[in-house]
């Protein structure tokens, strides 16, 4: 019998009826002669409401208690699910990430699946029984408690799909899919209807917030086929699998811009081997992310080097910044804050040429001034004003066709 | 090192003011060169409002998932209390019933304890910690999470005492000790210093609803001092502990009163072998708990049975009784609806002539007709009209002295 894994986050659990409706749409899979596994995650704002409880207690509150408070979240929930599939004549039970065997490291509030021994969900699945597991937690193999990171939810889904050989993972979520933008920004964004992991991870590092990233990474490690889609409707929304032949027809699937983002310049650098290291060896020590990276070379022989932050790490970042100033006698340091970044993404970059030249066109004729350009196998990203920002998105989504319904 | 467990109930870890109190209570303890075991429930009435959240989607919820959902509310004040003791300074841990090895029998939502393997506590004391245990829990040989009835964090503090070898178990609650009868009804009602387990066990199954009986039990069984006390002041409380001999100079520690029974009597009945035996067998088979049973022969050779039932229990009591009728041709039964009880209870009347006599007395002094008696080795009970009750429970308490300061 072929079994389907369906996660649903907390807007899809939060409250009476929307955990009734879940419980129907796993029955409604039962009674097509499927096995169901379904992976919940706490209801609605439960796990922020219980981290504030903390932080009144304790501003600086030990990790593993926090891990031992919020992991109760997905325990209701799948509880709570359980009574509900009872209710409605079915066979359910509720597993903890203890009582399914899903092994983690032992980092608390962010361990990391090491192996799932799945025979309990096998066996209660064997018996008839729709299993309910909840998202987002595991134990070490001394039995202690963690959670897997904000979003893990998703993670446990696809891993739990991975182990159990699932047909596909559903994740229900509050949107109908992914989009080839920002629908906010961009009225004219489309959902899409398949995309590559390698895509979605992509867009996902650049803001484009709908999965985990580690649970696209897992998906595409254990070939599971990720349906993204809405719990309040029956339409299909966006499947995330490999790659096949028809998505390299499509250059470009889907444009980002971020924003809430600074650029560091370093010039006068000298140009002689292990300066850049000795620079992010630097900003690493201060747990400081970087993204965008650009060296350049000028005619005095001198090294650039730039670099974007995210303005949450902007203030730490300077703190470095000031120590690599006093290591190199005579470097200027210029901080462009904010600047925006608008990116376009698609596995068909690799197999089409003049991509560059229609993104730096689009903006052109929208008068939108290029800092920075930085390039990936699958992605172009230009960093521009923050003033320019909507409409340098518009301009790109609309020069790749992506408003228009593919042929 | 001594050791003491220290239980906190839902009242005293209502709210972050109640929990940091509570946490200063143990922390106090450590400082005074003591081992601290702390036991708490959940917060306020939390597990009300998840048994009413549980029976909104299903009016009749599986007993594990119910269990499964309970449980949550015990994990969410232990791990808020260890940070509420990290964040003064201290060093704690809070560990579920599962990590302390609390093995109970497989029964959902009124498990019995069946052993505790306290290794890990001992390694966390032993490391200098306070450990704070999840109360009203435990698992079973499988793994399965289980609760040990309604107001079991009492069972869970005395329990572990038993197994830790405490030199006392306090169970800090919302009242400031036990008393001579409910001050509510008799305002010169006093708090008992000292009591004995089967006092307690007696006032507790008569209604005096301060701590759970299996707690009592336990102790009684294993030897563990129990001190029963407010969590707002820092007075003493009560210590219940096995007879000492100063208490049997006390021929009554408490007089309570149970209101909401009815009397069933049945009239007629053949002075037959297994007669009685027959009734109670049907009324077990429906669940019914019945309480002051008395039977007597009138001069026909004929036999009366009366009995006592909650009024949750009298219309299945009614089927049962109905039952009876068409097995024994020509019995009467009288149903009085409702009853009340008045209760002396005391070690000291083993040794004490004329308690019967007093007790009467002092009802007929006031005027209340007594419907049935029936007595225990250190209990008389005495079926009274509701309407009486209270000028009853009033008129013993003084005849035995109980609103006097004891000499």
């Amino acid at each position: 019998m072929d079994l389907i894994v369906q996660k649903f986050g907390g807007t899809s659990v939060a409250d009476v009826p929307r955990i009734n409706r879940a419980a129907r749409r796993a029955i409604q899979a039962k009674q097509d002669n499927l096995q169901v596994v379904m992976v919940v995650s706490a209801m609605g704002k439960t796990t922020d409401t219980l981290i504030d409880m903390a932080r009144q207690i304790n501003p600086d509150p030990p990790r593993r208690e926090l891990d031992m408070l919020m992991t109760t979240g997905e325990q209701v929930s799948m509880s709570l699910m359980a009574m509900a599939i009872h209710a409605h004549g079915h066979e359910a039970i509720s597993l903890t990430g203890g009582q399914i065997g899903l092994i983690c490291d032992s980092v608390h509030t962010k361990a990391r699946i090491q192996k799932i021994d799945a025979d309990r969900i096998r066996k209660e699945l064997a018996a008839g029984k729709i299993v309910i597991v909840a998202g987002f937690q595991g134990i070490d193999e001394a039995g202690e408690i963690y959670t897997l990171g904000r979003g893990a939810s998703d993670t446990t889904a696809v891993a739990l799909a991975a182990v159990l050989k699932a047909r596909y993972c559903e994740i229900y979520t509050d949107v109908d899919g992914i989009y080839t933008t920002d629908p906010r920004i961009e009225p004219r964004a489309r959902k899409i209807q398949q995309i590559s992991y390698d895509e979605m991870l992509e867009l996902a590092s650049l803001g484009a917030g709908v999965m985990h990233s580690r649970a696209i990474e897992f998906g595409k490690k254990y070939h599971v086929d990720i349906h993204v889609r809405s719990s309040f409707t029956d339409s299909p929304g966006t499947f995330i699998t490999h790659e096949v032949e028809q998505m390299e027809h499509i250059v470009v699937s889907g444009v980002t811009v971020k924003k809430d983002i600074a650029q560091f310049v370093l010039v006068g650098l000298p140009n002689t081997p292990g300066v850049a290291a000795n620079l992010f060896v630097h900003v690493a020590e201060h747990n400081v992310i970087v993204d965008d990276i650009i060296q350049t070379v000028d005619d005095n022989g001198k090294a650039s080097i730039s670099f974007t932050v995210e303005k949450g790490d902007l203030a730490e970042c300077k703190l470095v910044v000031e120590e690599i100033r006093r290591q190199y006698a005579g470097i200027d340091v210029n901080i462009i804050d904010p600047v925006a970044k608008v990116s376009a993404v698609g596995v068909g970059m690799r197999s089409h040429t003049g991509v560059a030249r229609k993104m730096f066109g689009a903006l052109a004729a929208a008068q939108v001034n290029i800092n920075a350009i930085t390039t990936s196998e699958i992605k172009i990203s230009c960093i521009i004003p923050p003033s320019d920002a909507d409409k340098a998105l518009r301009a790109v989504h609309e020069a790749f066709g992506l408003d228009q319904q593919p042929a």
